[in-house]
């Protein structure tokens, strides 16, 4: 009963296959490979348009890497306080931009609004004393689960775009957002103002793939002598093409992220009626944030679940976090709702 | 009527003069010459211990040096939200320590407590994944004029020094401070756990004049290299400790301190009274912040006062900043305290 | 046909079989995992030693941070002007270091010796104004296929040690050098004075997988922070540590190692005594660089042999680089060697 | 009788009373005073163009500032190896830029010529697995004494702006180049392609005080904030620019430079027919490069003569390196000519 993370899962069938068929004969070195062009071609059927998409091993590579190409060492990147790039990744934007500042802003449910985004941006227009605004960056899906609407990205697009700053988009777990929003990637991203996505398959089956896509060639800039120099422009790059080929084929990603959707909501349903627990944040992708009195979630790991506090105990109280995979098994999940059930 | 900074005015009259006795003879450069060394000699004196102190010509250069030495590209260091460092030296700390992150956090009067760094720690003490406690940075006095006595610091020493960390004092304004809480320099720095002081003389009658004063031998490191590779290593550097020997003879710093604490009690004695004008923040060293009506802004300025809108005007009223230097000429206040009145 | 590089082959079949059977279960994430500790105590069985080892996707990230560790941002390393940090990395080491110094030095084949060292270091002893001496760096094999013998390692590293520098070694190869010498790994690293190996498996037949070594715990120092800053600390890193696991699993690696340079052998045997062939650096690992007329090189390539010119043409003469993995099927290698012998 | 450097020297006269005027009455800070603006428009009129200067305080800062603003963090920037940016600044270039590359080039007398720029080209124009060529830095005079004639400067502007590379002109000691050339500051800067240079004053008389000045307004691009975050954004500035208004004035610098290089030529003139004396590189500015036997230089040492040793004494001789001074006092050269005479 893992609910710890999507990490935690393997890959997907289909992706494991797929590395066996990149394995037949020789091939050119540092993604001047086929499967890297097909990968390409894909991308931009998915999104409806021509795009440049660089595959990646890991989110805070691809987070950094994007993040340094639209925002100069002097420039502040404006996001919520508890997103990936703030918390979980060791300053690896500070790192690859070469010393940007995170702005860290507050918001509901893990998002960031334009008021918010205003409201700090006059501290950055004093001259040369500050540093410049250069970038909005939001999640999505959220850290804790949820998914900005189109409309609310519209609404940091413009704010961004009129403040001559870009809007990144940390997709880490996009496909979840997608199918929960059930419109499209080309809707979900660059028609509503996102000009660089962090494209995340790793979360959601793959074994290490991601891909930079940005949606102007014009933004690209600098970006492969910033990868190839973070020592992420791998010499078998057909094979983490090959992962994101087989994902984006006959549509594995959003099956898998659909099956992981449900999962959560499946959970959710059964856990919303019991008496101990409150589900205060809405479950609309893969994740569950519950709020459990402390003897109900020592109950449940003593019945062999697996899962992390998200908040710090107090007053009898903590926030769990349950995360489900593409590759959760069924049976752990129904497992689980029956000792949830029993613990009531 | 100049209130505008403490950086509108020139250079003390005794600091001028040592330029010109500096200038007899040759010496040795880069600071191997026998002013640095007397500078050095002073400050031990001063401190009523053995320091190593090392001048520079910049605040910004002499915090972000300081900095970088102690906290490492992976480091966070905490520190009040509208501090120098945060605000006003674009991102030199991220820039000189390749990549840390100030974690900036609220306080009234522009002071940290140990409550909020606590509070923030043990989002940094989760592994690889986030940035690493390095130091906490104060600001003495602090951007708000006010200034943390030696028990404030103390505490927050003590917090430091528990938590593996090193404390930092921005002491652009140091000699204000001290004057008004009336102790010794060892008493406001090492004696509560201060373990590096930029020790600030410009604003106070010096050309371009601070030194990084570290208390401790050890934590010097590797400063010297990073401040010759940060361009800020005078080849004639016995200029720079000229002005700081002049600084401290005969207690000039403190004299200086003195008298622009003064004007600045005088000009809150007098405004104070007045029924459209509201201090709220303790004037405690050369700093007066006064919420005024727009109106009597306008007005003053009318009448030639220069000086900053410290907020943005709301409602009709705005706070404005009025600093005055030991240079700031009696007359200029007197005629500055009648308009005033005038205006009321 | 294809002799361009090492990294245009795939994957070894035991290596490809290591990743499905890692991919049962869920596992602890970011390298929390039993695989990877499997690979840590292999690595000690290996090199005879207590060893830390960490896993990396590419020679490019184990180089660069394994350098950054040892090596401060005002520091100098010393190595070959042909190595490949200084010519194939776009500058990682001086992005992961913050900005250190490659001092480049000449050797033949591809060597650098105590001497050219010494002679370089007196120029980075001159106080504040120079970099720092920090590190050697060899590359085993070297760019040009040839070996470090452990003498020649041995007297680097005394002269490392004494001068106060750590001795990193490049072993993207380290595995056709090592079976070439007929010694052990521990006799070929740290017996001889290396202190952190970047340990190479992508060329050898693995996917993506290469591990940094420190043979003293104490040199590990931040490395663990410096890796997830750069983006390189994989969530599901049981996969590169399967690689790695089924690497050494059974000697494969050396098995894979002794193909390679076999199959270089015999080319060289069958192409030295062709008249317009030379062989001027001696083949010990599994690359021939051969100097050939021009038109000779366009015969070969015109039956179909893909391959680099190593040197720009001149007087109708050019070398080409040929470089064979433990992939390279058997008759590529017999039939270019007819054709060889036909075109002579 | 110093010879050590002309940074053993302090400040000319005017330049230090210029000092005293400046600090009459309040100015705006941050560089935004009329002293500032007067500076620009005096190098516009030494210059003959439109230009774009800015104040520094010292030479590392304005050359790694300028080499940073054209050159970004994966560039390569080629030079003499035994330039002042390669040998005397600790890595500053490195560090300012984010880590690019400095390409060492050798030469006769302190040049690079665009014969060995072209042939070290090839090795960085590969694609994104090496650093990409940015900039030519070139040091007026040489770190020998030696000057580019506009003529050599031409040449290697062509090969730079061919090949979309900058062309920056290290120069510390510009003006005594300039005077030797006798031509004029815009024949020897824009006129033959330089685009940016870091104009010296500090050498030559001033306190300290450098300008790096951009011939062309688009090159200045985001210097600004680099320089703010550098530490180098001056609070008094105007004391900075009163240098620089006092060096130009009245053609100052140019008559202390020629002073300088006079007393140097007076030297050489005796020191040449001297038996045990050779002066190898030519006397062209303000220092003499003597190859001495040992012996004559320890007795011109006994003699109170003060200087450096140029190379490691070989064979019984070495190079000496006497520099002077526009302060250098008359008696010191004629004393050190009679012993150097009676030495003989």
């Amino acid at each position: 009963m893992n609910f710890v993370s999507d990490n935690a899962f393997g890959v997907a069938p289909e992706i494991l296959a797929a590395l066996s068929r990149a394995n037949e004969d020789t091939a050119p070195s540092y993604g001047e490979d086929d499967l890297t062009a097909r990968v390409q071609a894909r991308l931009c059927d998915v999104f409806e348009r021509e795009v440049a998409a660089f595959p990646v091993v890991t989110g805070t590579a691809a987070n950094a890497l994007a993040l340094a190409t639209i925002c100069p060492p002097y420039g502040a990147i404006f996001c919520h306080e508890e997103s990936h790039i703030v918390v979980d990744e060791c300053a690896a934007p500070e790192f690859f931009s070469g010393g940007a500042r995170l702005v860290q802003l507050k918001g509901n449910h893990g998002k960031i609004t334009p008021a918010t985004v205003s409201a700090a941006l006059p501290l950055y227009r004093r001259g040369v004393h500050g540093v410049q605004p250069a970038a909005i960056s939001i999640t999505q899906a959220t850290e804790l689960g949820t998914a900005y609407t189109p409309s609310e990205i519209s609404a940091l697009g413009e704010l961004a775009h009129r403040e001559g700053m870009a809007l990144h988009m940390d997709g880490a777990r996009f496909a979840s957002a997608l199918v929960h929003l059930r419109c499209t990637p080309a809707e979900l991203t660059w028609k509503c103002g996102v000009d660089v996505l962090s494209f995340g398959a790793t979360k959601n089956g793959a074994l290490c793939a991601e891909a930079v896509i940005f949606f102007n060639r014009d933004l690209v800039r600098d970006f492969e002598l910033r990868r190839k120099r973070g020592g992420h422009l791998l010499s078998k790059m057909r094979f983490i093409s090959a992962q994101l080929d087989a994902y984006l084929a006959d549509d594995l990603w959003l099956h898998n992220a659909r099956r992981a959707n449900e999962l959560a909501q499946q959970m959710a349903n059964v856990l919303s009626p019991i008496r101990d627990v409150r589900i205060d944040i809405p479950v609309e992708t893969n994740a569950v944030f519950a709020n459990v009195s402390v003897t109900f979630a020592a109950h449940l790991r003593d019945k062999g679940a697996v899962f992390y506090d998200w908040t710090e105990p107090a007053n009898g109280r903590v926030v769990i976090r349950l995360v489900l995979s593409c590759l959760t098994p069924e049976d752990a999940v129904s497992q689980f709702l029956s000792v949830a059930a029993e613990s009531a």
